[in-house]
């Protein structure tokens, strides 16, 4: 049974733990910065299929379904599958579920999905509602680029600020256990804020005031400082996006230490070919946090992690109507 | 603190209660069966806006201040405001957001999240992870119709088992008082289930299944039957769906009593001009919920109700792609 502390922090009583941890990538990310960290790097981006969209769904099953397997062999019941993607009306998630059978929680946060995934998958744990719970999230370069911007067969050029989708995503797992494993403390749903950027290119610079109102909201509720955490990390800022966030994180009183923080979409390609602003998508930060970041939970390299996962709330509808882009973040605190 | 009860339910220990409720519908839904119990009807779907798609994010915005002023009399705190709707990225209930000032959690069930909204609401209040929270959706005849049909400017035919988008939504307000209102006690989470239906006119028959599915689990989990409940009623499954369910529901320990089952899609045009199979949209359970389902509650005409709101979980790309149609359900069990 949880406690609100503060305005908009939750703090779990007794923290659920990530029980197991599972990540998929395609090649281009498979040659990045976190590459021997990944469970599973995919050569073939179409995954045997025939579109795009079910090459995603197929990643997504595929997480799922290695998190639940061993799951199984410890004889955990898994009570929900929490998820989300990209895709209009959430197919991947859906289809994929079809084939898992497990009661699915389906959930929208464009790329905070998988924060918000663990906020839940947590609450209803630490709750008393659900033994084990798996949060997943993935997203596609290919399926992404032509349901948000152009035919991929177009090949328009892509201006400076943009980023580019992961192809891949993460699945976690929790639950209790005995074990000392990396557990969930702490959780900050955000609000949605909206600066009134409209170049959806721009997404870093319409998500990082977001970022910032729910860290700011979390340091204020925990009365905690960024000095207190091992590592601060943003989902898909990117480059110019994070250093938006470190100015306005100057201008409060938690300023980000930047040898502790960094950004998943910033870093995600570092090592590899020139991709301007970085990665973005649901499963940027999802990966990260289910390869990276978990692992290096488990090898007590951190000791704990602030993981705010950052989504842009628009559609193509949206910004062709005229309207700005409001962006969202979603905050977990992870300690060992 | 909640407990699961078998294999899909959960018991809340506390029953939160629903504090407030409001309902918007358009003319036409206006003019149907539940007339008398909306608390509003607009005569124009465009609520003085220049697109449709910003008219249903305007119907949202209302529902849920209306809501949330009425608690902030009474001096509640609201914790989280839990919603999604039917439109790509879940726009409405994004952009709703961002002028209401909430923290967010963006849920996407299609038509089954004013249930989803509910159980997630229940959970997080019994958990005690908030106080207060709003659970909101909303649909719209015309922003549905251009977005997964065909431009309404078409005028296309529709076939005899088609439904109809309903225009409007229902708002709900969960938290805890002395006063005894109407309570959720039971909610039941389903699973993704797929009859290979592949018409997408025909909804209906691809959530019946569902619908049974999540029944059924229902039934088995509380140990209870179909007589113990004063009225059960499903989403939007139309009345051939609604029909099917109830065929369904004779291959099974819990055949429905025709005469306490109702289905708000077969329901809501009836004394309203000819309209096929009647209404389908997540607003459509949603306004029911929140004027005629809510008011017999108060007023003790009802005691206990089995509320399961039905998903047809398909995207225009997944149906062009050649797949079936899965469907969801999920269910609340309201008493007073």
């Amino acid at each position: 049974m949880g406690n609100r502390i503060g305005k908009n922090t939750i703090e779990f009583q007794n923290p659920p733990k990530i029980l197991e941890a599972f990540s998929l990538v395609g090649d281009k990310e498979g040659q990045g910065k976190f590459s021997k960290y990944f469970d599973k790097i995919v050569s073939d981006d179409k995954m045997s299929k025939n579109s795009f969209e079910k090459a995603e769904c197929e990643m997504f099953f595929e997480i799922v379904d290695n998190v639940k397997r061993e799951l199984e062999k410890k004889n955990k019941i898994i009570d929900y599958l929490i998820g989300g993607d990209l895709l209009n009306q959430n197919i991947t998630t859906s289809f994929a579920a079809r084939e898992l059978h497990l009661p699915l929680i389906g959930i929208y946060s464009a790329c905070a999905t998988m924060a918000e995934s663990l906020i839940l998958g947590s609450s209803l744990i630490d709750g008393g509602f659900a033994s084990t719970t798996i949060s997943a999230t993935v997203s596609h370069f290919s399926s992404a680029e032509r349901q948000y911007r152009t035919p991929l067969e177009q090949g328009s050029q892509r201006p400076p600020q943009a980023q580019w989708t992961v192809t891949g995503g993460g699945a976690l797992a929790l639950g209790n256990c005995a074990e000392s494993l990396p557990k969930i403390h702490f959780a900050t749903i955000g609000e949605v804020i909206d600066y009134g950027i409209t170049d959806t290119n721009n997404m870093g610079a319409a998500m990082a005031p977001a970022a910032r109102s729910t860290l700011v909201h979390f340091f204020d509720d925990t009365k905690t400082y960024p000095g207190d955490y091992d590592l601060i990390v943003t989902g898909d800022l990117g480059k110019f996006g994070s250093d938006i966030l470190i100015e306005l994180m100057k201008d409060s009183p938690y300023p980000l230490e930047k040898e502790k923080y960094f950004d998943c979409g910033a870093y995600i390609y570092e090592g590899s070919e020139k991709l301007y602003q970085g990665g973005s998508g649901a499963g940027c930060s999802a990966s990260v946090l289910a390869s990276y970041i978990y692992k290096n939970l488990l090898m007590r390299e951190v000791k704990n992690v602030i993981f705010v996962a950052t989504g842009a709330l628009l559609s193509t509808t949206s910004s062709m109507q005229g309207e700005s882009i409001p962006g969202i973040a979603h905050l977990v605190e992870i300690e060992v």
